[in-house]
């Protein structure tokens, strides 16, 4: 259908204004006197709505104001200047056709519902200014990543979902079979027969691309994915989901510095593009989710991040441990408290933490020659803590090795992964971003319930 | 590290010639003589290498002589214009740093590799030519997508991959579960008790984010989903993966029309965009894979697609019936023959074959008036059939409650599908893409197993 967005009008209006034009969507309110009446409109297309006045010259005029909320009606008329208004113009209608009705039970009705009410609606909340905001801002996000790699020559893999290794936390997967759910079929020895599953074998739904984006890293030297993950956890918390997004960049001949310069890039790119391309939203947030936002955001965006290492950072908590839930000592896990606090209160910007405890990290991080401390980073912001966190990689085949038999893993099931140190080695770097944390931290919304279209927690798999 | 890429050589070459550069890549074939050797080098940024000589001015000549196919250096060294020669320029190596050794039994030798053997080690195949192009294309291709649809203020989507409704066609699905594979919980009656699953009810992998991305179109107008999909089909083909990713666009106040017009503009977008971006690439498909190739794609930019309904299709190839294995005749599924037989043979361009048969289509789209066919498309390119299908969706509740009826669906199990045709109907179409399907149509390449970084297909999920 030829129909002109409210977005084209707002953005281009000089073009419109004078003309006969025809628009389609949503009605938020509709308000009538004898004789003429006002519709507020909304398209999908744009944060802020359209005025159409109509008047009892339309033949429809008693139709259109007893429409509900929601009903969808198509509109032609003129765009007309409405200076010193609060809308910078309206329609002037000659005609509006009703497209669908909408129920008189709608349940989106002109008043404040709680976000806890809204997730139980999950298709209709996206008619909401609240997620329409969150969904267009998630949208851009997303590209704005895509774009930042692309414009840096990296190549975009689709690493797997369904995997066979069960050797990254088995205890945290979900499973993904065919076998009977009852009667499973059982092998010789009276477990499970896997071999008779889809696949030949256990599969479970994938907790991290890496391992496989590493493997493109040697070929393509600088790649990122970008897709869905999965965690079984069963923990009911504001910011766990069951299934969330992440991105993995991972660069080949790069090392931990290389790694930081490129998070802080991209941080950056993706603020400024969502800023830029979503004012709007960007507003509304800032006024009635969290008022400090786009402050904060113009605060990384103008700072250079601090760099400290997890040493370094230990003694500086330690001095305020008195501040703190739980006290810090060296070889403990960072929390959230002393992760704000670091960059809140120490650093007031945006600040690297590097080198911490290999106890503490993962087997496939690159040892310092310190022997106790490994090459990997996390990225803490001012309102949330971590956003991302990354390491460069051991990419010495004995070194590898040696660390997996401290951790008593089976070279067996990493031959993939040490093929990768044995044709062609390279120093290489990378990081995980939680795409949900992300948009959280845009947009100032504390519950990853609220940024997920269709949100997947424990107990909870609706629409 | 502080290195050039090929890429920007090739790209850029007026500004590196002549001045001292530094590159890191791997090995491709190393040949010496007594005094000085070639190396020649990919360093994944771009699908042609780059030529370095060096001479045993080099403190470590017999150090790269020796080098394993496979391996990974650094080069710093001037590069020379080498006029006449096969190769434009090469670099004068003055220092060769070994980043890492390849061991000797690097499985990809300087030799052809048959594409099945290369499946058997999906973690270095992509260092590959064949599938370091193919991989580029695939990250191009998905960068095109994005960008197309971003270009026209459309929201990207992401509809989950955990469902919760098993209406789709229960047989085909993949089951998620934390459940014990061997004793899961029985409920009262003796079936499985999913109320104890992660999400207190049964879950499957999705198989279409439609029905979600129909939700958001009704808020948003304009959306489209990509992300990965998934099929429990027991079919070992070269067409059908178990795990693949799709685009499903869906728009609001948009008819069969609207929906043929993009469908024909983003076809036509994606082939120009990877056209462009990797000649390299595509020369070398067109010149080793598939002759036609080029033209063949170059036939789609240039042509204006061909409409043709199922009725009138069924006609023209019933004609011909006698080149058939399946013999033509009103309400069956088109064949893959007939399809290519339309777009190769009558129409010699791309078609648009409408409006089929309800009873070969489903539930959800939009009845003609006929009350025989639906308002269905699928678009038809010369060399594979079917690239794309689609339809306008039914937005009368009442009709598709009547439908729903006819085919025995309950509709308890759609209640948040009925509602958008409840609260502010508005007429919508969309279609979906299967992203490999589209991968294979741009490089030639005939199994999907060899367009997607890790395959999965029945009895195989490596690494």
């Amino acid at each position: 259908m030829d129909l002109i967005t409210i977005k084209s009008i707002f953005r281009d209006k000089e073009k419109y204004i004078g003309k006969e034009i025809t628009v389609g969507g949503w009605v938020r309110s509709v308000r009538d006197s004898k004789t003429f009446g006002f519709v507020v409109l909304n398209d999908g297309s744009f944060f802020e709505t359209l005025q159409i006045v109509y008047s009892d010259s339309l033949g429809n005029f008693q139709e259109i104001s007893r429409l509900n909320i929601g009903a969808s009606i198509l509109v032609r008329g003129q765009l007309v200047g409405t200076p010193g208004m609060k809308q910078p113009f309206e329609v002037q209608a000659v005609q509006i056709d009703v497209e669908g009705e909408s129920a008189p039970d709608y349940p989106l009705q002109k008043k404040r519902h709680t976000l806890e009410y809204l997730r139980t609606i999950s298709h209709l909340r996206p008619r909401t200014n609240t997620f329409q905001a969150v969904f267009r801002v998630r949208s851009l996000c997303a590209y704005a990543i895509h774009k930042f790699f692309m414009e840096r020559d990296f190549v975009y893999v689709h690493t797997p979902l369904i995997t066979g290794s069960d050797c990254e936390g088995a205890g945290e997967m979900f499973r993904v079979t065919t076998l009977d759910a009852k009667n499973a079929p059982l092998d010789e020895d009276g477990r499970v027969d896997y071999r008779q599953d889809f696949f030949g074998k256990e599969t479970n739904l994938t907790v991290s691309g890496q391992l496989n984006g590493e493997a493109f890293a040697m070929a393509f030297r600088n790649i990122y994915t970008f897709g869905p993950t999965f965690r079984a956890e069963n923990s009911n918390t504001t910011r766990h989901a069951a299934e969330f997004w992440m991105i993995e960049p991972e660069m080949a001949f790069a090392d931990l510095k290389d790694d930081m310069m490129l998070a802080e890039s991209m941080l950056k790119y993706v603020i400024r593009y969502v800023m830029e391309n979503a004012p709007e939203e960007m507003n509304f947030f800032n006024s009635f989710v969290d008022k400090g936002l786009i402050e904060r955001l113009n605060g990384v965006l103008e700072s250079d991040f601090a760099h400290v290492t997890y040493t370094q950072a230990v003694e500086l908590l330690e001095k305020n441990n008195d501040m703190f839930t739980y006290k810090v000592c060296w070889g403990c896990d960072l929390q959230t408290e002393h992760e704000r606090y670091l960059t809140e209160n120490i650093f007031k910007r945006p600040v690297f933490v590097t080198d911490y405890p290999k106890e503490i990290k993962a087997f496939y991080m690159k040892m310092n020659p310190d022997n106790k401390t490994v090459a990997a980073m996390d990225c803490l912001v001012p309102g949330i803590g971590e956003i991302m966190g990354g390491s460069q990689r051991e990419d010495n085949l004995d070194r590898l090795l040696a660390r997996m038999e401290e951790l008593k893993l089976n070279r067996e099931d990493y031959g993939f992964y040490l093929d990768l140190r044995k044709y062609g080695s390279a120093r290489h770097a990378g990081f995980g971003l939680g795409f949900e944390r992300m948009i959280m931290y845009l947009t100032g919304m504390s519950n990853i319930r609220d940024v997920i279209p269709f949100p997947r927690t424990v107990n909870n798999c609706e629409l």
